[in-house]
């Protein structure tokens, strides 16, 4: 199982890249997220996107207390993994991860230094600032080998096929052709 | 040479995913971003990124007719590629893509018709709903075969040593040790 924890969610100022942040972890196969915090909005934009397109198991969960959180999913077995520019590279380390249960750790502006030093491994996805959002992509792009695109989630209730114009979209037993706008 | 378009930016409510999207077009070796619309905050954001990091060529520009720039670069022999949900998979095209010179098109939430007509191609980083940011991030890597997560730039006042645990960064001549906080 892999689940992601995001540090140090500010509703309002962080909304939009948290929700990023959710979907990625949603459509790239991750069973769910805990978010450090509480904000309705998120929980509410994942949901919409899992009516329409499934993965209605995906756990989206709020929590206060991240560090006991990080606790109990060790004694479970998990391997706890930070994303953060300053640590060892991807490629380094990604085959050992494959297969296991993992947290994957991402942060805001600042994570404090407890969680570089309680992690299994702080890992890079370069060694440049850049997003949260293209971190995660990256690594469980690595994780699932490139298989995770590819992934139906049975329970949706719309399909996109993927085509060389325009918008696609299939629904149960019915064929829709969009117009190439929303 | 490879640029980004970012369309239909609002100021305010894009702010921070259009920086995002400017933080990997750089990290991920691009040559520049042109955003539609105009948003001195992310121009200050990026900014800031090249003066400590390096890579002060790479361009962050505005622009009120992404019709118009995409039409020249067309005529300057640019692949137009525009990353949606709904395009065919990135694997199917790829390799057809790589040493040429590209304008990568990422939209927010409406993209016109229009764009979906005149780009050479639509190109899906999975059929699901997520985000843009990871999306470029996904179509960059593939594109480079993950060599741009090694990318040094020249010009850069810091650099940061991959490190176990904390944040070690080392200044022109002279090493610095994090303290694993901001």
């Amino acid at each position: 199982m892999i689940y992601v924890l995001r540090l140090g969610h500010r509703p309002g100022r962080d909304k939009r890249i948290t929700t990023h942040v959710a979907l990625v972890a949603r459509a790239f196969c991750c069973d769910g997220i805990f978010i450090e915090g509480r904000d309705e909005s998120i929980l509410k934009s994942v949901e919409k996107v899992k009516k329409r397109f499934g993965k209605k198991g995906f756990l989206v969960d709020f929590t206060n207390s991240p560090r006991s959180l990080l606790n109990e999913l060790r004694h479970r077995g998990f391997t706890l993994v930070h994303l953060t520019m300053y640590g060892i590279s991807i490629d380094n380390i990604i085959e050992k991860l494959k297969g296991k249960n993992i947290l994957v750790i991402v942060g805001s502006e600042k994570v404090e230094r407890y969680y570089y030093e309680v992690v299994d491994y702080n890992v890079s996805v370069t060694n440049q600032p850049h997003s949260e959002v293209a971190a995660l992509a990256i690594f469980l792009d690595r994780l699932f080998s490139g298989r995770e695109l590819y992934s139906k989630f049975e329970d949706a209730e719309f399909l996109v096929i993927p085509s060389e114009r325009g918008k696609k979209v299939v629904r149960i037993g019915k064929e829709k052709e969009g117009k190439g706008t929303n």
